[in-house]
């Protein structure tokens, strides 16, 4: 995963300190691969995966839309070139003040998941497209899904309704399936509920346009997942069976999706230790962790690829754990992770498929640490 | 917990969107208490828990010294008018080229748990104070303390030995008893174990000088904490016990103790929503999260009291979370949070005893929303 582009950048730069470096070419080729898959839907960039200028420029000018978690990120998706209507205000949770500063911006679609949301935008965005998210149950993500976002179908067409008598315009449905999902399964069951949300509207009269299907793609850490083109396959076949010859505009918003593999995470090891003479496990130490980058490890959720300069010597296993004075700040322990046994202290080691939620994750200052710098080439 | 000071601070600056306020009259007040429980003890501040310049600098006149994670936290410390001679690089991973940069600030005093540490410090900073890390096992403590710092008694041992046969000086034992620690009994084990280390020491012709008891001491959250002095009488008590008339010269890193309660977040609901008609718990939005600087959340660990202008109405349990598009970004859930059934969205809510591990630990940008801001008072 760590490709020509990015081994050449290291062996010239030669940057100190842990830093990710990111492939634009990989994003390129993540981009048109979404694209082929789902040639009828539309792509939203989840641009809290990784913000990075360049990788929304590249978006930008490859036609791609963004979805956006806050006002921030609605500007630095217009700064890279994005008109506004290739924007959506995706977080269902927005102070009002924030609705009406999007809509200055000239956005017009936004989430939401309940009443009070609906009647915030209806003030400070009046007349605009929402969607309405729904609650799924996550299961086969990696990343844990909590019922944060989103509402049970029957609140959903409520909702919707509550949108058009406050003078909105009924747009869709949301969903998301879970992040890292790899049971193609999952949007099946997720756009039944989306279409039963379109049927219960039209016996009211409102024609719903749009099913907005969320990320959840994948991105190949250590083990194999199903290419997008499975995905296109088995998400087509649901909407063709659950909406036959009525199949709605569509949206997906691909994050880790897009970027994941087209990072590479540099780190040292700082110290390579045991806490007893008996211990069968070392302890291997980072210049990278929880609060520098790698937050996604949080209870070994993310498993992350690591390759050494000792790749094929013989290995063990051990716990890895970051530069801080924060107990917390262990990655992988539980179930230790395998590593050469002559990995020796001052040794690079690579990080691969940390191109999305890394970056902006890193703490500001944790122990004085400074957060992950980022070159995207 | 919210002084007068802080009081007035946001009814006449009135700070738009989250942010922290700190009142060093609190901590010098604390640094007093300290000082006065355990007058025989240097205290070395733990830098990470909160590196504000004032805080830095009040502490500093008050005659602390400093204990520091990083070179920059050592910079940080000289910057605020701590001489090098107050200040020691607590963190038991450094690289070669940091012991050697924080050897040229004048630097003395390090932290080590294993042999390789040892080796590094003797070429990077010869002749140097080292103390080692003895393993503890945390019980008692609020915030989870892994095994990743420090290393069993008897390799402690090995390693003074190591430590004094390439020329360091071998002159103490640090433990730790776990953060936000209210076990007053939990100290009486770790000197005791320290104690075994200093024996075993003088039978090899090495008399060590200085235990670091470390940090740990709580602030007050939502129960009430003993308060310094009775840590004070505990510890004392198990020094005449451990160490009889031979009590060595002691080291408390308070961090949490120092400036948790002296700061206090302003946040505000965004959003208050249910998930479905049904539902017995109301979903609460704040505009600080997980990711904004509430980190200490994680698993529900640190559970902060919180006031609103609606204390006093009846209460309902509700789900607390952060404002970002992560399903991650949960505060209480398992244990949902009691709230008046009045608060309405717009309201202001305040987080107390939020002083220590708050700002740094916040995210760089992640979701477009910027770090925590912070104000000392």
């Amino acid at each position: 995963m760590t490709t020509q582009r990015i081994q050449d950048f290291f062996a010239t730069r030669r940057p100190d300190g842990p830093c990710l470096v990111v492939d634009t070419e990989v994003v390129r080729d993540n981009f048109n691969a979404f694209k082929h898959a789902l040639p009828d839907s539309r792509i939203f960039y989840a641009v809290k995966a990784n913000p990075a200028p360049e990788i929304l420029r590249l978006l930008a000018s490859l036609g791609s839309s963004f979805d956006c978690a806050s006002v921030a990120e609605i500007e630095m998706a217009l700064e890279a070139g994005a008109t506004a209507d290739r924007i959506s205000y995706g977080n269902t949770i927005k102070k009002e003040r924030d609705i009406a500063r999007a809509r200055a911006l000239g956005i017009d679609l936004f989430a939401v998941d309940c009443h009070e949301e609906v009647d915030k935008i209806s003030r400070a965005a009046p007349g605009a497209r929402i969607f309405c998210r729904v609650l799924t149950d996550g299961e086969g993500a990696e990343w844990p899904l909590s019922r944060k976002f989103g509402c049970v179908p029957v609140m959903a067409v409520d909702v919707l309704e509550h949108a058009v008598n406050h003078g909105l315009q009924a747009y869709g449905v949301s969903f998301h399936v879970g992040s890292q999902q790899t049971d193609l399964d999952a949007w099946d069951k997720a756009l039944a509920d989306a279409n039963a949300v379109f049927r219960a509207m039209a016996e009211k009269g409102v024609t719903l346009q749009m099913v907005n299907m969320g990320g959840g793609f994948p991105t190949r850490y250590l083990k194999d997942v199903p290419a997008a083109e499975a995905y296109g396959r088995a998400i087509f076949s649901a909407l063709r069976k659950h909406f036959g010859n009525q199949i709605p505009e569509t949206i997906i918003e691909p994050g880790r999706g897009m970027v994941g593999n087209a990072g590479v995470i540099k780190s040292e090891v700082v110290l390579i230790s045991k806490k007893s003479a008996e211990d069968k496990v070392r302890w291997v130490y980072l210049d990278i962790g929880k609060f520098g980058g790698l937050a996604e490890t949080m209870d070994e959720a993310i498993r992350y690829p690591i390759t050494t300069t000792r790749d094929g010597d013989e290995t063990e296993p051990c716990v890895l754990a970051g530069p801080t004075c924060d107990s917390a700040d262990v990655m992988y322990e539980k179930k230790p992770y395998p590593l050469p046994i002559t990995l020796t202290i001052g040794d690079e080691v690579l990080i691969e498929g940390t191109g999305a939620y890394t970056t902006t994750y890193a703490s500001v200052a944790f122990n004085g640490f400074e957060p992950l710098r980022s070159y995207v080439i």
